[in-house]
């Protein structure tokens, strides 16, 4: 690896000990004795005592004055000291430059809820390790899934977030003024990704952002949030899309589980499991059967899981299979968009599946109807105006294939993977209902 | 590679000979004769003849009714045929199930202007082979691009395109209503990668949409494109950053050039160079004495360059260079944001730059202002408004250590690699300020 700024990792001190090297970091603490100050530099790879004996000079001064989380460039002497914790190793300091000095006191700190650490996002990810190993898993977590989908034969496709009208379902859209007119936020790739179908892309990966307007204060919804969608075009139907995300999924995680694996261990008390394939599976006729045998929804009212129902369908079938994952399938048409495909003779079902995770929907996909006539007929069946859906409408009309897939919240995933209790700690900067800053 | 849909690609039928196979794909032409039926058909990786002795059974009514780009699955045996110029081999069919007819005529052809086709963008692209190659040719240009960022320890973020402040520059924003209030679309993840930077992290690495509500009717601007962003922390000066997308572009045209050189060349007559380290580099004061010798600017009153001065001056670099690259560097403070640093003792100039690419902008870079009251005071020298940066400037005052980065336009990349006339071609789905459908 390259170091453009000619600075030596605290990660690779270890190798270096007798040598000169510069270490940049922020002062984590300090400890200021009479005759002796020691300072402790953290970067992204490690901590690193600096070792420094009273002289009475100049950078005896710069020491003293160092407050915690400033910024400064250290070149010193590694040398090995079996006293010190921090790998039996420190830095003797030849000079300590003052990059950037933190104010004092800082803001916030381990004791802060979970708002006012929002608001102060950068210093929370900053001193958490645990935060810092989140973002290093999300790299991991979608490289896997690309490597996946790259080897399959998917492209990458960036579709278009700025919307002419509110097709897909106008009550969680959210409204922008356009030069004079008005243009919607996609609530999701669906419809641009079957498009990209439609253009004869054979295998569409496409990993953005999508918007909801949905006044939610759970700890699993977002307005705005990172998905990842893939659509597969000439399948027969969603067996076939369940196969290639289980398979993506345990290519992921394999990945994380050999790159991460420890460090998710120490740091959230997780242990990474990759999954066997193929993923159990149950149809949501049978998965209801079970629920009401173990008290789940007693009024017998529901039609769709509740995150009780989950929960419970998610430990029972973990009971039964030893395993995190289960897919729902065949959900009623009655709780499906119009665009998913129904079995044939039976049109009150859908090809279609949920896939949860040790207790939380974390995938949506479906085969979608691909014929025209099938797909408008189910459309104005669902009350849908046909007139915001021309342009969705024709791509059906010159021989689009037929086709499935599936769109994942990333930090859903996150959140499952690393056991957090709320999607705000999945996520660089959260966007509710109620927050839109920093 | 696994086919879940059990089907033959095109590309895989030379070593079938003899077998029996499925293709999937769309009708491409059909010559129907007396005694003798030839259907090409077509999927995402070639071309193949389907051959049929006419006997007056149902295949055979099945193969004369068939309209152009009816998607079609084809069960047959591949036959070695010298004759036939698809590779030397045909299909002869024993089943052909139609998925979706197309309606006939086709609303697009080879003599379309391009707002038609943009209209008709699906069938455009799954017709034309070079639209399809665009897309595979973005998707090898972005892995590269990862797959050099990841090395150098690179962290994938996604950074929100929710606002609470048009901060940036007000004039340029997409405004919309959120829950009762305002919200702004990110023109950038400007802002929101230089908050991860303070949040520690190393190197950040994010494709993602940008908005800019500029009402633009040029070749090569966009009202959303997706944008390539980087920062990197712990930077002395722009020239690391420049020598970080030196590389991280050679690298990703060479796994172009590798994967696709061939096809883009046939499809596009365009050779892709794998360009040289380091690229040129020139001042932008340089550059500007260079062009005004050569006759631009007579008037001696542009500031910045315009497009005639950066195709001029790409040509006259690559006469002395043979580059197809240049670093115009050190942009006078005038015409740069506030928050690009500037050299010291040297408030006129600063740390920035752009990459010229065959005559086309590509990228703006620069090293940052990391200290806070420096930053506070060019934001107010250039007449901003601080209470909309408050989130921002905060995140300065906790030891942010000096970094630098870029954004480069991912289809701007594509245009001038595949020698475009148009942004409009290297996107899937244009957005403009007369075009927000299909």
């Amino acid at each position: 690896m390259i170091h453009p700024t000619e600075r030596t990792l605290v990660g690779e001190l270890p190798p270096a000990v007798g040598q000169a090297v510069t270490v940049c970091g922020w002062v984590q603490t300090s400890r200021l004795q009479s005759t002796m100050q020691f300072v402790l530099v953290r970067d992204h790879t490690g901590t690193v005592q600096l070792t420094y004996r009273r002289d009475g000079g100049e950078l005896e001064a710069v020491l003293d004055g160092l407050s915690t989380e400033t910024a400064v460039r250290v070149t010193g002497t590694v040398v090995a000291n079996p006293v010190v914790k921090l790998g039996g190793l420190e830095l003797v300091p030849q000079s300590v430059e003052v990059l950037a000095r933190a104010a004092g006191p800082l803001p916030v700190d381990e004791q802060s809820g979970i708002e006012h650490r929002l608001d102060w996002r950068f210093l929370d990810i900053r001193r958490r390790p645990a935060a810092q190993l989140l973002f290093a898993v999300q790299t991991t977590l979608e490289a896997g899934m690309r490597e996946y989908a790259h080897a399959q034969g998917a492209t990458e496709m960036h579709t278009p977030k700025l919307m002419g009208t509110a097709s897909e379902s106008g009550a969680e859209v959210f409204k922008l003024g356009y030069f004079g007119g008005e243009a919607y936020l996609a609530q999701s790739p669906q419809f641009y990704k079957q498009m990209a179908i439609a253009a004869g892309i054979d295998r569409v990966f496409e990993i953005g952002p999508v918007f909801r307007a949905e006044p939610s204060f759970t700890a699993r919804h977002a307005t705005e949030f990172t998905g990842v969608d893939v659509e597969l075009a000439w399948t027969r139907d969603a067996e076939e899309v369940q196969a290639f995300e289980e398979a993506m999924i345990a290519h992921a995680l394999a990945l994380v589980a050999e790159r991460h694996g420890a460090a998710i261990r120490a740091e959230f008390g997780v242990e990474v499991v990759v999954p066997q394939l193929p993923f159990p599976r149950i149809t949501m006729a049978e998965a209801q059967e079970l629920l009401r045998a173990h008290g789940w929804d007693r009024g017998g009212e529901k039609a769709d899981l509740d995150p009780e129902g989950e929960r419970l369908l998610c430990a029972l079938l973990a009971e039964r299979t030893g395993h995190e994952f289960v897919f729902v399938t065949h959900y009623p048409s009655s709780i499906r968009p119009f665009y998913h495909a129904r079995p044939a003779g039976q049109p009150d079902l859908t090809l279609s599946f949920d896939l949860l995770w040790k207790g939380l929907e974390v995938t949506t996909g479906a085969q979608r109807e691909h014929r025209h006539e099938v797909l408008a007929a189910q459309a104005a069946e669902k009350g849908l105006a046909l007139e915001p859906l021309a342009d969705y409408l024709r791509s059906f009309q010159y021989g689009c294939p037929p086709h499935g897939g599936f769109g994942m919240g990333l930090a859903r995933m996150l959140m499952v993977l690393l056991g957090l209790g709320s999607i705000r700690e999945a996520v660089f900067l959260f966007r509710g209902p109620n927050r839109l800053t920093p």
